[in-house]
């Protein structure tokens, strides 16, 4: 019972299952070298990008780190990223403020050390942090379908360690919050819910980085028309990178964007993917897909208030209706075939680095995100 | 372009791609002899039960019978049998009211003469006439997930044939409307869209014969457990033949049933299948499922302005919703595994059979349904 620490700090913290070990990420030993550890028991002094309060700048301060119970491993951060959801959370806006807190979770690091009870990681490990885990015991991880581990699922309401209820990040004595967040494997949506046939035509609702990566599995499964669906004309030039063969801007019709699509394809697309959590994009991502044989797969995240609205003969037509949580993708068991695509050249992830920046510059990296430019910026936490 | 006639009449129509053929049914050899024809090419006198006006009982005339045309086949019925489909159009509330109308979709027959073009279909073939069709050329018929024919697809509001948009049956120059409907090969929305797994967990709302049909496709997939919910506590005892092992009814509770479900279930079930067409069965059908890998199949009918409404995070949660229409079989290419599964003794057809009346008696068949008295009266033509 833990969960991964923010990854905007130089030491920061993951439950043992959710770390994939640097067998599955050879592509970062040139860059790391694994040392020893001799802080392993001691609290760590490090910088740390603070949230104090909600859209304000973070700042950049000392914490201690407090070394790892039971099952948990502290490990040195040597590049993260942001994506929307520490934005989402930093902003507040709808969500339970949480502060201070440390975001970032899309991150690679090495282990520093590990507590009690660790035997599969160790010092020096090269590894990457995932917000969600694979305890391997529940009825979600024996379950082939699902990826929704009972022990360590996402929730990002919470803010402490699982152990003991308490965070392991405090500036003189003051808890500062973890944090954990959703992540950029959605190709998985693509890949493993959606599966395309080759040839097949597929819709994609959202080119923001989700999105794109979702077009990325639409790409690599062999689609032969893959429609992008967005209401930012400019984002169908980087779409093509991705994939992405046509371009739906909903603005330039009077009429529901299904139908347009449906107009497009022949009665609708194979397959759809819904990347922006925006609720009348779900139901138009869902109207979309072909009768008969359709999928629509939701990834995006949505207000907590919206409602999902269709006629009952949309369903009734034998179109199908899925959702994703992290790409259907379990961490410790599926991850390592998502390496391999990379190592394997099949799976393209430098096109989504847009930026990078020294740690120092983190506040650059929001911006970039809040303007919405660019896909992913790589934060070096030791420059 | 054709479609199948109301079969509610001693002969009756069928496009050539709507038919199985005897083949496929010998267990019906010994009961019905073929003949050749002498009657091809004339126009055949024969009693009808005739619908005048909505929810008035039916009228048995004489009725004119006209020659098939191109690709249509002309059937002797034998025995035919009423679903809640008919009762629904003869009372055509919320339906659009076409009448006069034969009704009735369920039966067997003998081709009494086929029409141009007809080749796979001979005089005294025994026949099953099924509402929808596989013409085998269209985008439909060559998808291995649909079975909605674009050519032979069900439309309950037309009450002719494709070919020339008239009807084949009249009286005195009056021509008296055709019918299609549903029909009780329901079981394979859990066969082949649910695909509950050995030892699973399957819901089964409405246990009218649709619903025991979904059960009992779930008792042949080997579920360890199939929870009914009816609003009628009668219906378990029946049920139980089905192998239905437990029983909710909604009204026996002040919360939502798919909360009972859940804690009946330690978080959901498997599968379930909603057989009412009332549109709160099909939310709580879908929210019954458990996350991570719960599959919701929509079998039932709704009503026009029903609308499906649920969370998106219930999606999102990895639950999928599904519809389905004629248990996704292909006619022609699907059902004789059907009928397999009867002569093999898997399938238990005669555990619907509840009641038998002679034509003579067709509005006791009406009547049965309408108190919900059994599930299926087998209405002999030749009694």
């Amino acid at each position: 019972m833990y969960k991964r620490l923010g990854s905007l700090v130089s030491y920061s913290y993951a439950h043992n299952s959710k770390l994939l070990t640097q067998k599955h990420f050879r592509f970062i030993h040139s860059e790391i070298e694994p040392t020893m550890s001799t802080t392993s028991g001691l609290v760590i002094p490090c910088k740390a990008a603070i949230a104090w309060e909600a859209g304000k700048p973070l700042v950049i301060e000392q914490v201690e780190v407090a070394p790892p119970q039971a099952m948990e491993v502290r490990i040195k951060i040597k590049y993260t990223s942001l994506c929307h959801t520490d934005l989402y959370f930093w902003e507040a806006k709808g969500q339970n403020p949480l502060f201070p807190r440390i975001f970032g979770h899309e991150a690679a690091g090495v282990v520093e050390s590990v507590g009690e009870g660790v035997s599969d990681l160790q010092v020096g490990d090269h590894v990457l942090p995932v917000f969600t885990g694979e305890c391997g015991d529940c009825r979600h991880c024996k379950f082939e379908e699902s990826n929704m581990c009972d022990l360590l699922r996402i929730n990002t309401d919470r803010g402490v360690m699982l152990n003991d209820g308490k965070s392991r990040f405090s500036i003189s004595g003051t808890p500062i919050n973890h944090f954990l967040g959703t992540s950029t494997f959605r190709l998985g949506a693509t890949l493993n819910v959606a599966k395309p046939k080759k040839g097949s035509t597929v819709a994609v609702f959202g080119l923001g980085a989700v999105g794109l990566a979702a077009a990325e599995g639409a790409r690599i499964a062999g689609a032969s028309r893959i429609i992008g669906i967005d209401l930012n004309p400019k984002r169908y030039e980087e779409a093509k990178k991705f994939g992405v063969t046509e371009f739906v801007n909903p603005k330039d019709h009077d009429r529901p964007v299904q139908e347009v699509i449906a107009e497009m394809t022949n009665g609708g697309v194979d397959r759809s993917i819904e990347c922006t959590g925006n609720i009348n994009a779900m139901i138009s991502a869902f109207e979309c897909v072909h009768d008969g044989w359709g999928v629509a797969v939701l990834v995006g995240v949505p207000n907590k208030d919206a409602v999902f609205m269709t006629k009952p003969i949309n369903v009734l037509n034998e179109r199908t209706l899925k959702g994703t949580f992290f790409g259907n993708y379990k961490p410790r068991t599926d991850l390592p075939s998502v390496v391999d695509m990379y190592m394997n050249k099949k799976l393209e992830v430098e096109k989504f680095i847009t930026h990078r920046v020294p740690f120092s510059d983190i506040n650059k990296a929001f911006e970039y995100m809040l303007k919405g430019e660019g896909l992913r910026c790589i934060i070096s936490m030791e420059e």
